[in-house]
């Protein structure tokens, strides 16, 4: 047997889409400590939070306005099943959070649909799940949006969504610049 | 007006009884980094751990059959409420956890009943939530129980529970030496 044959098989991992949009022209700004170019990996364990305060969240948002933690993502198994799932809690004593039409004070929490909306003051942020069998990690994976993404997701044909639905969502560069240039700032 | 009458109305806090029960001799080792002697404030915000490694869990089991991160609690706020409530997540990939009958798996959560017995290895623990208002910060205060949680429970005079259930289910010094003697060890 060849040591391809042998390997273990290789696990998939569930991975968090998330993509980012804020109207102001220096979202690139408020967005600089968040890594666009590739996947990272999370600890299945970690509870990962997005806010003003590097010393304690993993994902920084360079903006006066975000909170010390703005909110926090928990991955989990759900109970008598495989399948993986994360809950979002609002952070923030200051400003409301929603996921879709749900609206989150301070300490709410609420499992994150596969496909969602979250919004905070003028941010939109678009969270998609991947589903994958690891219990020991799960991926993040960021995009930028120039156009807001409420808007997108009320046209009639975004509706019904099959699998092929992340990248259909992504930016395409074809539409319209969405990516950052790095050398922009 | 007196400062007693000008001072701000003062806040109940959630407190989170917790009774622990091992079987072994050794238990009051176990127990040795468990504070019974008084209530301890957490910050709402806290992710608070059991388990054995002292670097990441805030409450402290020094026995080698527990994981590093046994369980972990998570303090919140629920959805169109003003009631606060706990929710537990195992996290051990060796060791199921329950909380009365439900059966956790590495990252399954559930939410605390308000009362409730949480059972994982040779260990019992009663949980009883006290209510509370403050979203600041809540309270734990743990007691040692030297007979078996799981055969009290099992009584059936015990069922229908008004609220002084927490101080009735307490360590009584005329039914047992239930409380460790520090000098002891």
């Amino acid at each position: 047997m060849t040591s391809f044959e042998e390997a273990e098989t290789e696990e998939t991992v569930t991975c968090l889409h998330m993509t980012f949009y804020h109207p102001c022209q220096d979202s690139k700004m408020m967005f600089r400590c968040l890594n666009f170019s590739k996947r990272e990996q999370v600890q299945a364990d970690e509870i990962t939070k997005f806010g003003r305060d590097s010393s304690v969240c993993r994902y920084n948002l360079m903006d006066n306005r975000v909170s010390r933690v703005q909110f926090s993502l928990q991955f989990y198994r759900k109970l008598n099943s495989s399948q993986f799932s994360f809950e979002i809690k609002n952070m923030s004593k200051k400003t409301k959070l929603t996921v879709d039409q749900t609206e989150l004070g301070y300490l709410n929490k609420v499992d994150l649909p596969w496909r969602c909306i979250i919004c905070f003051g003028d941010y939109q942020i678009l969270a998609e799940t991947q589903e994958g069998e690891s219990m020991d990690y799960f991926e993040t994976h960021f995009h930028l949006a120039d156009l807001p993404i409420l808007q997108e997701r009320q046209l009639p044909s975004l509706q019904p969504i099959q699998e092929r639905s992340i990248s259909s969502f992504l930016p395409s560069p074809s539409k319209s610049p969405m990516e950052l240039d790095e050398n922009e700032s």
